[in-house]
C-alpha cells in the first residue's frame, strides 16, 4: 500500500441494518486493499457514512462494486428521510491520507465517475476539487432539488452530468463523486443556555457571513447540559487552523460575558490538525511532526509493506 | 510485531566512525525484529547514542550481540571522553512505545542483565524502573566514580551487581541497564541575553530544587542568537505534561519582564505528549488520542504484522 486515501461514501439507507451491512461489506468483498474503518446510520435521515481506507486503484473498484450493490438494494422512487440526497448512493469524496495528494484524489473521482456511468449507465456530477465549474464545487448547489427534481434540473445545459447520461437512473439517481480535504467536526461548548450567543459566534467565524474561509458553523442548543454549543465543520484545516478558530470563539464568547467550557471533536482527526494547535500554543519553532516517533513507526509501516 | 519498545543504548565510542557503524549494525545483524531509527555520535563526549525499535525478545538478541560487538572493539582502560561513564555500553534503557508497558521493560531490562552476565562475564546493575534499590534509580547514583573508580566500589555491599561478577569486566566497566518513560528533550527560549533569567527559572522548574517532579533543567547562553534558553529534560509527560512546565516558564519569565520567544524539541517526542498540549488549550472534553487517523493506521499495520 505505498498511498492512502480515505473515501466516505454516503448512501441513502440508514434504517435497514442488514442491507447496510450488505452495502457496506460489498466494497470490501470486491478484491484486497480496502478496509472498512467506520460506519454509522441515522434512521431520521435514512442514510449511512461509511469510512474506507485503501489504495486508489482498490477503492475504485471498491466504490464500483459498492454502488452496485446499492442500486440492488435501494429505490429512491420509494426513500423517504430527512436528509437531501440526490441518488442511492449521494456523494463519495476522495480524501488524501498519507503519500497523495489533492490531484491523485481528483483523478481518482474522474476514474470512478466514468466507471459508474459506463457499468450502471449512472449519471454523475464531480464536486470540490473535482468540479468541472465553480457553480458545482459546493455539494449543496449541485444537490439542489434533489431526487425529485433532478429529471427536470439535468435537461437544463448548465447541469448535464460530467459523465454518463442526461437522464435520472431510474432507482439510483445520480452521484456525486468528487476530492477534498478532511474534514473535522468540531463544536465547541459555551457557559450559557442562550442559544443566540452561539449563533452570533457562529455567524462570526462563518466564512458565509464574513468569517473564516474554511468554516461552516450553527448554534445549538444543548438541552441536556443547559449549554449551548457552536457546531463547527473545519473544511481545511491546515488553511483555517483549530487554535484560531478555537480563540476567536474565545474572544467572542467572552465579550457576551461567556466562557468556553469545552470543546469536543467529533469522528476522526488528522494528527497534524492537533500537532498544529499544540505548536501554535508552545510557540514551537519548527514543525513538530518530522521528530513524531508515531510518524517514524508509519513511516517504516507503509513503506515495507510497498516492498 | 505485537509490542513495540524503544531501546536506547548509549555506547563508549564516539570517534571512530566504521567502530560505531560495526557495533551499531550488529544489534540488526543478530536476526529480524530489530530497526535501527536513529544514531548519533558527539567526538567530545567520545560516545554514541543508538535509537532501535523492536519487539522485546529481538531486542534482547540485538542487545546482547550489540555488547559483544562493543567488547570487542571498545577498551574502556584507554577511553577518554568528556561524559561520565561506567562501562564500554554504558546504559541500556528500554522505553515503552505501543502495546508495552512499564512492566514488560522492566522484565526485559532484567532478561537481558542475566545474558549479559552469563554470556561476557559482564556485570550489570538495573537502574530506574528496574532498580533493586532506591539509590539505584537514579543513574547518576550508579554511574558515581565511574570505570575508574568501579572496582574500589563493587567492594561494597551496598553496590554488588545485580547481575554478574563483583568486579569489573576488563574491557568493558559495568553496564547500566533499566526501564524508564519516553524521555522529551525540551528547549524554551527566551527574549533576553541575560543568562540569570535562564538560571532562576530553570531552578523553579526543576525537581532538584523545588520544581515539577518529572523535570530536570538548566540555562544556557545562545550566542548566536543573543539570548538565553531553559534547556529542559521532560522524564515523564504524562505526569509533569509539556503545557504545564511551559506556562511555568512564561508566568517566570515575564516577571521578569521576559517574553518567550520560542521553544523547540530535541530528537524524537510521542504524539500523545503534543495531544495532551492541544487538548489542554483547546480545552477538549476527552482526550482525542482513540480518534486520530493515523493511530487508526498504526493499529491496522501492526495488528496485521502480528498476524
Amino acid at each position: 500500500m505505498k498511498s492512502l486515501i480515505e473515501c466516505i461514501p454516503n448512501v441513502s439507507e440508514g434504517r435497514r441494518d442488514d442491507v447496510v451491512a450488505r452495502i457496506a461489506e460489498s466494497a470490501v468483498r470486491a478484491g484486497p486493499g480496502v478496509i472498512l474503518l467506520d460506519r454509522t446510520s441515522d434512521k431520521d435521515h435514512n442514510r449511512s457514512v461509511f469510512t474506507y481506507l485503501g489504495d486508489g486503484p482498490a477503492l475504485v473498484r471498491g466504490m464500483t462494486a459498492l454502488v452496485g450493490a446499492a442500486l440492488e438494494e435501494i429505490d429512491l422512487a420509494t426513500h423517504r428521510g430527512a436528509h437531501p440526497r440526490l441518488g442511492a448512493v449521494d456523494v463519495i469524496p476522495f480524501v488524501p491520507v498519507r503519500g497523495a495528494t489533492s490531484a491523485d484524489c481528483v483523478a481518482l473521482a474522474k476514474e470512478l465517475g466514468k466507471s459508474l456511468a459506463d457499468r450502471y449507465g449512472l449519471p454523475v456530477y464531480l464536486y470540490e476539487d473535482a468540479a468541472s465549474s465553480p457553480e458545482r464545487q459546493n455539494l449543496a448547489n449541485v444537490r439542489k432539488g434533489e431526487f425529485e427534481g433532478l429529471a427536470a434540473k439535468m435537461k437544463e445545459a448548465a447541469w448535464a452530468p460530467d459523465f454518463g447520461p442526461s437522464a435520472p437512473h431510474p432507482r439510483g439517481g445520480a452521484t456525486v463523486v468528487g476530492a477534498r480535504a478532511p474534514l473535522i467536526a468540531y463544536n465547541i461548548n459555551l457557559g450559557t443556555a442562550d442559544l443566540a450567543v452561539a449563533d452570533r459566534i457562529a455567524k462570526a467565524i462563518r466564512h458565509l457571513s464574513g468569517g473564516y474561509r474554511f468554516v461552516k458553523a450553527m448554534g445549538v442548543k444543548l438541552e441536556a447540559r443547559g449549554q449551548v454549543q457552536v457546531s463547527i465543520n473545519m473544511t481545511n484545516y491546515e488553511k483555517t487552523p483549530l487554535h484560531r478558530v478555537f480563540e476567536t470563539v474565545r474572544s467572542e464568547a467572552e465579550r457576551h460575558g461567556v466562557l468556553v467550557v469545552g470543546s469536543e471533536i467529533v469522528g476522526l482527526v488528522p494528527a497534524p490538525a492537533l500537532f498544529g494547535a499544540a505548536a501554535h500554543y508552545l510557540r514551537l519553532e519548527a514543525d513538530p511532526g518530522p521528530q513524531v516517533l508515531e510518524n517514524k513507526l508509519l513511516d517504516l509501516a507503509f513503506s515495507s509493506k510497498a516492498e
